[in-house]
């Protein structure tokens, strides 16, 4: 069904046969022997060159192939002249599926600035340097799938509107069928929420870790892979408001285990990417050093594909919180006043200590565990100490927290001592509660901000830049 | 990493190896020679049986091994003296993770309704019924990945909070961060959406399409594999307010090439289905037949499993929406006025109709084709009769419409047309209609609704059944 592919014809040895293309045009260029017409389907970085006789083509029809128009070219397969390819098209027949006026199509063929690119997110993905993120997206999200259907985990939809939170904390955009302008209200005054829709309220959920576990506690290994919302004001380059997230949940998994598990995962889906998509990867490499050049040596980031290599050959540092902030109060920066934020135990981490951490003490991906408690979510497993729980945070060069995590609580009393302490009324939790009373077991799940990810892979500086139509304050376009 | 599941431990032919089991207690029975326990993790249907002898294991362990409970235990693998199964454990140590007190955990060994368990959707997945049902949904899941990636699409992420109204129709649920009791208004006194977190009025997606067609227009063929939502305050067995939705977009698609595909691919991840879940399918037939075993014999369903290889094996009928009427006007049905809903050229097919055409008259599944415009989505192609559009609807024995699609207007000035013929303002579509003013060409592509499909693979009569935490009217719970 459908056309042949350039990323087929390209690698076609079938030199003589008849192909038919159907793509757009990225570039025309006519000289005194031949007119060369550069193809792109999107199926590859590579295109795939066209070539007419001067006068072959009708001056009305040559007139109409411009950069962005869509054709439908009838040739032969012959070995290429040019340097760039091994095969090229000698055109027999061309039909306009579609003109692009170059008054008016704004990508032409010349550099376009990302921000300038972000606001014509519908035509993006035509550029060599969206379509290369895209695929190396649609390349890591089926590995994420293969890796955990290989692996004997279910994919568990979990509920988007949801009523609860999991997080106990972030805020969350309301989901709502009432009239805005007047809605229901009870005798005391009231918004009456037993009107909207569901009876309740409502919001977009912020991660599906507990009813995740819902399923683990019968599944075993269970994973989701779906979007998640935050409602926070944030205008950075590593925030969106929505985002997607990958989020095992395993029963019969200990921190170790969960550790082990989340290093595995995220070298084996790097590999594949690596694997795969060798040719857009080696663009966005260049893309990136193009996009450095003009920086100190010292600033600019490792080459792309040294970097990804590096991150799949080599263990993650493990080490506790306790001992990241020991290594931190003995460091060159914290002596000399160089960190903004203070550090002693008990701190959050800023980006900057995390930052020193991975990219100066140790110069590789970190596990960071045991956090105290006072700083993690209510659902995390108490260490033995009470002082500590056993949460861990994957830190990537560049990117920093890529993957949080934790072995869960699976007692019961102190698992509703932790939700009463957060504030969570624990009915509103009761079936969160309930897996700790039928048949608990010890458990350990992790998520995965899919776009940071992405982010890391394909060297790109801007989260907005890794998902198609992104979402932020005062943006929701296409 | 994680303990080894019951799965491969049913497998297994290492008689006389020690095993260690991690799983939650079906039922545990006595006998005057041994006490056996079945047990379950949730990666097979079919359960692991532990023996230990009479007063081997401590009365206060016994004592706490009843259904529902989590065990941890050590023991052998040998030949099982039973009928049920190859292998069975010899117990040498049981550790309890955690109990089930049988006064108060619901999932008793007995049966229960399916509208019980819809109350305990957090418990559900434990039984056999729903843990069949999720491991074919994953299976299925993934089966559609794998045929997409192998098929050369990419999946693209489109966006879940949107401005716009793929449907043109369709109630929507609101997206919103402001103040519902005191929302900020303008000088006229209408809500501000200004000041709301995007700028605007937002919705949760009804479609992905529209923003499928710009990935189409750029890589060839993309695919969609999200949640979707209807605000509509439907309570039947075939609507849900949150679902997941299918959504392949190709360039160069015509009406025909869109048909072959949505044939293909919906045997293709059915026959995955049946070579990976048969067990699972097996359960499900005789659950199916058991809740039928009550009916008359012809108001019966074929079992599952000949259903299922019917679709794979038997080529869909394929005919157009005027020879369809035709069919209808011509039935013994329509002559003897047993239709509710009268018959003619123009209606909107009733579920009656779709019935008559699928179960009675061809007795497989239809592809309807080339409707009236009026009925149809303003984005329909046009026939060149300006009275029917190049749309098709995929017509499933027991499901109705199981796929929707068509090939897609790419022509700019009939498209504006459409689109001010259904009254959009064509600005708040700049971005859809500029794909036809920059490199148009024929595309087409479909929606399958994944719950539908995943229906009529397991027999289940009611979709609320068949993902795991429903969203309807009135019910946000988990």
């Amino acid at each position: 069904m459908g056309p042949v592919q350039i990323k087929q014809i390209l690698q076609s040895t079938e030199i003589g046969q008849t192909v038919e293309v159907k793509a757009w045009v990225r570039t025309k260029r006519e000289s005194k022997n031949a007119i060369f017409i550069a193809l792109n389907d999107g199926s590859t970085i590579h295109n795939l060159q066209a070539v007419a006789e001067p006068g072959q083509l009708p001056d009305d029809t040559l007139r109409l192939i411009t950069t962005g128009s869509c054709l439908r070219i009838e040739g032969t397969l012959v070995a290429s002249q040019g340097s760039g390819q091994a095969v090229e098209v000698k055109i027999e027949h061309v039909q306009v599926y579609g003109t692009a006026d170059p008054d008016e199509y704004p990508l032409q063929p010349k550099k376009h600035s990302l921000e300038f690119l972000r606001e014509i997110a519908h035509l993006r993905p035509r550029t060599n340097t969206f379509s290369a993120i895209l695929r190396v997206r649609h390349a890591l999200a089926f590995a994420v799938h293969k890796y955990y259907n290989d692996n004997g985990f279910f994919y568990l939809h979990t509920p988007i509107i949801t009523a609860s939170d999991a997080e106990g904390a972030g805020e969350m955009f309301r989901v709502t069928t009432l009239d805005m302008n007047k809605p229901p209200r009870t005798e005391d005054g009231a918004i009456d929420y037993k009107e909207d829709f569901f009876g309740r309220e409502t919001n977009l959920t912020v991660s599906g870790q507990l009813e995740g576990e819902l399923g683990a506690m019968a599944l075993s290994k269970i994973y989701t892979f779906g979007p998640t919302f935050r409602a926070e004001n944030s205008n950075t380059t590593r925030h969106l408001a929505e985002f997607w997230m990958i989020e095992p949940e395993m029963a019969f998994f200990e921190l170790k285990d969960n550790m082990d598990l989340a290093e595995d995962f995220v070298k084996s889906v790097i590999s594949t990417a690596l694997e795969q998509c060798a040719d857009d990867l080696a663009f966005l490499q260049n893309r990136l050093a193009e996009e450095e050049k003009n920086k100190p040596q010292n600033e600019r980031s490792m080459p792309l594909l040294e970097k990804l290599k590096f991150v799949v050959e080599n263990p993650f540092e493990r080490l506790t919180y306790t001992e990241a902030i020991d290594i931190l109060v003995k460091s060159k920066p914290h002596k000399e006043k160089k960190f903004q934020y203070h550090v002693e135990w008990g701190i959050d981490l800023q980006s900057e200590h995390e930052r020193y951490l991975v990219e100066k003490h140790f110069k590789k991906p970190v596990i960071l565990t045991n956090y105290p408690r006072a700083i993690k979510a209510f659902y995390m497993k108490l260490d033995e100490d009470g002082k500590t729980v056993r949460a861990m945070d994957v830190l990537f060069p560049g990117i920093g927290e890529i993957i949080g995590g934790s072995q869960r609580e699976e007692n019961y009393d102190i698992l509703l001592e932790r939700v009463q302490e957060v504030g969570i009324e624990p009915e509103s939790l009761w079936w969160y509660l309930e897996t700790r009373k039928f048949g608990t077991a010890p458990h350990a799940g992790f998520g995965l901000g899919f776009e940071r990810l992405v982010q890391f892979v394909t060297g790109m500086g801007n989260i907005r830049d890794v998902i198609p139509f992104p979402r932020f304050p005062k943006s929701a376009e296409f």
